[in-house]
């Protein structure tokens, strides 16, 4: 019954065995303790983590065990502006933002310029400097604090991260990169290169603020072989080793279909109009019966629903609400066309905001969460003297 | 006869064939039509190209067309700091000095401390920051006038570098650095990388002075390999091919050995004590006889004489007096003793001198070169929007 899927950092396609995938890239599952112990600690439990939706780690326990014994961890993640945003690229921002009010500290979100230009035959330098900006802007409107807020993005900020970068890369062979990428012969050697830039920011903190003990890298699954290998190399350079909490794919609006910048009808981009999410939504892939008749007899399929995904990743916050959703679906009393109509209006009016609030973030705004005017480069350079 | 080489721009062993290399590297031979034609152009010969110590290139016609259109071209050259300088390190930025002078121009000098921390497993970075200083003060004593001089170290300067090294990068595939330059893969993927770095100064100059319509690469043969490719790649990021111009090696002081580190014996460090240049030159290979009665019988080889070799590249200005000592070494007029003598004599004043002038370099001093004080990097890296 199980489709063709493949996972990779660059393309995901085919409908994603996320059990499987747990055992493929040899990560840990989030266990119902782990679960537990993240409530006592936290005292709350964030939707991503009580809907399982951020559902794998490395070392998360380990994160958890230095938290409640008083040690300072910051977190990392990241973006590829390769493109305009959609809402499932927003989704891990969303949970970061969460995490890093939880832990009250510092976040770095690299935004891999580089990687997209070298990965792109046909994007220029001049669309990837745009789609910077506008990514950055998106991902601020979340409403990320700059005074514990590094934005660092590679083209522009390359020279905090290079010094970790030829650390990383002088114990990495082609042979890794072969292995752990599916990298061939036909490669280009800045992709080659590229995987020891995104390590860096897993080990940049140590170097800007020496109180820090640990770093957690809330991202989507597909970035798992970057941590792989950058794990294997913290042993190496002596520094601790990353950790990780790995999240779900929000699933694209067609069957088995990652929300693609290539396919625009999968996905919801945040630029879309009402009329453009109305007419997205309505086209959805769903779970429910043919016709309303056979669906109030024998019910839908929620678990195979894009429109109940939607509302399970970003759209209801309450989990009973979730829950009453769920089994309304199940029983036939909710129609897939109530649903969507529900969906419908609340993607548009968390558009609506989120347009008002990226408004209100101007060229000058960025400039204060830019790591090139928050880290002095010469005294930061210094720090590097000894590593290995 | 020929004894077995090896050229790569990590390892140079062997007698070196520099006839042979020229058609293995694919490069030509300086002609004297073409040396001809630099004296009526500058109205002087420097002795590296009268004596042909600079003997083959790459579009180094072109570079005089240039020239001779009034066209402005700029240099670039390099230093890889593994470890303290010896005299032949020192023999190619004397000529490039000469260069420069003629053509009033400026000179962008890079020094590899990237290249160098990820070659060298047992070389740690604060070994490199030290070569790196003292290196770049070996330089500077030479009298390059920071006016028009331009440091490029990359662990330090490496935002001037990554907009260009991605896209040379994004253009060179895993197989043809393995063609180029050998490597396997086992080889790193820092060095795998590396040359997009070495690539880039061959273009900085055009988005730094939009004057420039030409780069001239004045450098040891044995860095061939990445002109090679960088010219390949300047056509695909319409950019003008950088040109060539090839220098010898200065011999070792053992037969058929390149000055190396790991071998202190086979070069005159910059810090040799007078007493470590006599001992040194007096034990040196020479094209000499056994004894001075079979000498004054046959004479000397001085074709095949390291000490000759010293006085060709760097210790007899005149052309005329290398002359006489070449014709009173075959007749066996001269004997080994005096003309090492002589030598041991001119080295070791010129070290005095050297030393003299590199104690007035403080770290203060270097600083004026430095690129990154020279050019603003927020306006520059505003002029690679359009870069492919």
């Amino acid at each position: 019954m199980s489709e063709e899927y493949k996972v990779t950092p660059w393309e995901v396609t085919g409908e994603v065995d996320y059990e499987k995938l747990i055992r493929e890239f040899g990560v840990s599952p989030l266990t119902d303790d782990l679960v537990s112990r993240f409530r006592k600690i936290f005292g709350e439990l964030p939707s991503e983590i009580s809907r399982k939706l951020f559902y794998a780690h490395r070392d998360f326990d380990v994160i958890l065990d230095k938290v409640e014994s008083g040690k300072k961890i910051y977190l990392y993640t990241g973006r590829g502006p390769s493109g305009p945003m959609h809402i499932g690229h927003l989704f891990p921002f969303v949970f970061t933002k969460k995490l890093q009010t939880m832990l009250n500290t510092e976040l770095f979100i690299q935004i891999t310029s580089d990687e997209k230009f070298l990965y792109h035959r046909n994007i220029g330098r001049e669309e990837i400097f745009e789609y910077t900006i506008d990514n950055i802007k998106d991902i601020l409107a979340l409403g990320f604090d700059y005074k514990n807020t590094y934005i660092i993005d590679d083209l522009r900020a390359i020279q905090y991260l290079y010094q970790i970068a030829v650390s990383v890369a002088k114990r990495v062979t082609f042979s890794t990169a072969k292995a752990v990428f599916g990298f061939t012969h036909d490669t280009n050697i800045g992709m080659i290169f590229f995987m020891s830039i995104q390590a860096a920011p897993s080990f940049i903190g140590y170097f800007i603020n020496d109180k820090y003990e640990g770093c957690l890298i809330p991202a989507a699954i597909d970035q798992d072989p970057y941590w792989r290998v950058t794990r294997d190399i913290a042993t190496k350079i002596k520094l601790p080793k990353p950790a990780q909490i790995h999240g779900k794919l929000l699933p694209g609006l067609k069957k088995g279909i990652k929300m693609s910048a290539s396919i625009p009808e999968t996905s919801i981009y945040l630029s879309d109009s009402p009329e453009a999410v109305k007419k997205k939504i309505w086209e959805a892939y769903t779970g429910g019966q043919p016709t309303i008749e056979l669906q109030r007899k024998y019910g839908g399929d929620p678990d195979k629903c894009v429109v109940f995904s939607y509302f399970k990743f970003l759209f209801e916050d309450s989990d009973d609400k979730l829950r009453e959703r769920y089994e309304a679906c199940k029983s036939g009393e909710l129609t897939c066309g109530e649903c969507k109509r529900e969906l419908i209006d609340r993607i548009n009016k968390f558009l609506e905001e989120h347009r008002r609030r990226k408004e209100k973030i101007t060229d000058e705004y960025i400039e204060k969460y830019l790591i090139n005017n928050k880290v002095d480069l010469e005294n930061h350079i210094r720090q590097y003297k000894l590593l290995r």
